[in-house]
């Protein structure tokens, strides 16, 4: 039987000054990459410093995260942004996270943008471009992750990019590949059985059922589990133990 | 007769959304560097870029310019960060801007903190020292700007960076050979040829009449130019200008 | 001859820190209401207190300013916000300048939102009754100034408050109504005189000539001069010469 | 036997956007006011709305609870602000939560000063007379809550404002009656045995033995619970229940 590889990463550092988020470093024995927040939509320069450190120890890939710069709506609040403004925010934010990764003497791994610059990239080629743009001029061997097949996987490999299909646990997909948006009901798959056997299909099978009840073709070169939900651990632990009894080897 | 070379420095990227300040592509042929804010104290990405930009047009050198985190104030009101803040908050604003400088083909030169930061490093070691370690971290071949035989310049020599100590052309000096703080009257030289006869003898003779009369011995590896006055263009032309003249080289 | 009356408002309290932005003193003798900046889009606390005191020297009415928060781009880029947040940010604004209006013996008069949040109001219902809930949660007595005609205006009636039509000297009209967006080509009028006639024409016919030719009835209880062009202050000259040729009073 | 009276007072309202903090209803049935962030050190506009129709549901009084803007450091930093413009940020503050408050149909009853602010208001008459000013500019029938026998508290009883004198239940205290600062050992007491005697005696005989180990005299008004500890309902509940037993009547 061949190795199955596949790539578990989550997003992390999304704690700010006083405030706690998410439950990172129980998390990352679990994972083999994160995606850090830079500043804008969360994380602040003691939190990227600890996390880039913690995510060293734990010999984590290390992504940056970049978002919208609204800290008060955690980067989920769709912002008009020109493409200009989305190609220096992201930039400015790979930039910073780099500095801390290079201090401790590792290199960036990724860049996977974060909420809804990550959704409007995914389906506006001008704003994918930008954000392929960016992270081409930051480090052109960088890896861009984006939402499987979707426009800004598309401009990141026109840009002579490598790229990852990123696919989620715990989202539920719309027939045309898009997530279902978090204000619509349906939106989270809430039952960890329901979220890992959907995993399990589209690492293997390469196929997802969508919220029209019907199998459309995915690829899954990444998964993402979300670091701040309650049962964010508990589905961690699921799927690794899952993976592990099917062969699928997590790097 | 040896030639004298010297560097003019000019803080810059000081504008912030639709706010302009400053006159910088005006001041750019006068002077052989630029300090580029990062986004704290001001500037934001879509401006550094643009700095940036016209900096390496005008063959400048490129130093990071980062501040408090204190828009508002502008960077000038002191704020009491524990030293692993101050580290953190230099490496943050570092590696924003490097992203910049490389995305356009250039390379960081130099860092020179800014206002309340750049103040509090002079005369508070620990600080100094949490400065001068996030550069050395962001890359050991950069160049620490800081006030001329201050506590920066001391943790920067014994971290092993190279520094440029900085005088200023239109700031009086005190007795112990720090800058009159700009709450006090007399701060501020108006008078531009006060000013360049000032420059002329910490450049060629190393001294300064500080303003309880005494000269004091003071090194002048590097003069700042303040862009964001009223006179700051007149001024800069005023000083080339005499530098020619007495046969100093700007570079 | 009857006399004809008309309000003319600007947008003041503009400035941030250290950042000058428009002329605010120098227009105001030819105003009759102001709209003052919140600290969202533009203003601080220390902008709008010398605002709030300027204005009451020069016997203006003063109006809140409420924007997105989103300084960087000055509020004029769009944010998906609920409508409960709209209200939310809404009251917030219109309560700080609330309280330095009261400070210096004065009451606030009126709200008008400021950019893409009153763009975005005036033809989104949902927004638009949004704001128009805060004002009378705010004050009942309060006026609410929004686009001529729009669903901003149609709310506040509906939520029994009284309102102002406002109509833009320096802007262009579209054929249902709503301006010309500043991203398009010709959303300016920049010429003086045209600005001065449109002026004219809205007042005393109520009737102004769309972008694409044809005359729209339009209704102008107030007319807004910018205050951050460069000739603002020459506008509003010209408007207040004019007007007085004409018998109009200005209150 | 005569009543006694007592005020509990808690900080509250200091989630912020995606973060939450503290146990704010859960506590509520215990105290009988609540000093609510307004949006620079803690808070939103949402968080203040939800905050404010809670407290109401509750009975309590409500107080604003203005701090430096510094969220990143939750306004425990020290930054060096000018009186006008601590003026200036207070009054700024206390007015966007009297909005929210008087849109419940309730109304304003005290202003307390969060952290920095706090305890540099507490020493220094200048920045005591800049808040005290603040606080009667916006309504002069407000209370305003400071560190028991502190420059706060006498700035504000010369500018003929009302007062509470404030102790804390968990802080321990030095020779000259101010908190231990929170970055030396020993500021908190951890033990709710020895928080709930401290308090006791506080309350009955106006008396607090210092981290020196002398017994001091305090005034206490009011007293502080912290919400945002791990053990902070717990504190509450135990004080509620003592305070019964020795027939301490909160309100």
């Amino acid at each position: 039987m061949a190795d199955f590889y596949t790539d578990l990463n989550c997003d992390m550092g999304e704690s700010f000054g006083a405030y706690t988020m998410g439950n990172d470093e129980a998390i990352m024995p679990f994972i083999s990459s994160v995606n850090i927040a830079c500043g804008f939509h969360a994380g602040d320069p003691a939190t990227m410093q600890m996390t880039v450190k913690a995510a060293i120890r734990h010999g984590l890939k290390i992504g940056a995260h970049p978002g919208f710069p609204d800290l008060q709506g955690f980067g989920r609040r769709e912002m008009k942004l020109s493409a200009t403004e989305v190609y220096n925010i992201t930039l400015y934010q790979i930039g910073a996270l780099s500095a801390f990764v290079k201090a401790e003497g590792s290199a960036l791994h990724h860049v996977k943008p974060h909420g809804a610059l990550y959704n409007m990239a995914a389906v506006n080629p001008e704003l994918a471009d930008a954000i392929a743009e960016a992270v081409y001029a930051a480090n052109p061997s960088l890896i861009l992750y984006g939402l499987s097949g979707s426009e800004l996987i598309k401009s990141a490999e026109r840009r002579g990019l490598n790229v990852k299909n990123e696919v989620f646990a715990d989202r539920t997909y719309k027939q045309d590949g898009t997530l279902t948006p978090r204000s619509q009901a349906g939106a989270l798959i809430n039952d960890s059985k329901t979220a890992i056997n959907q995993v399990m299909r589209m690492v293997k099978e390469g196929i997802v059922t969508s919220s029209e009840g019907l199998d459309i073709a995915i690829r899954a070169d990444t998964i993402c589990l979300h670091g701040d939900g309650g049962h964010a651990l508990e589905l961690a632990r699921e799927i690794s133990h899952r993976f592990k009894q099917e062969g699928i080897i997590v790097r």
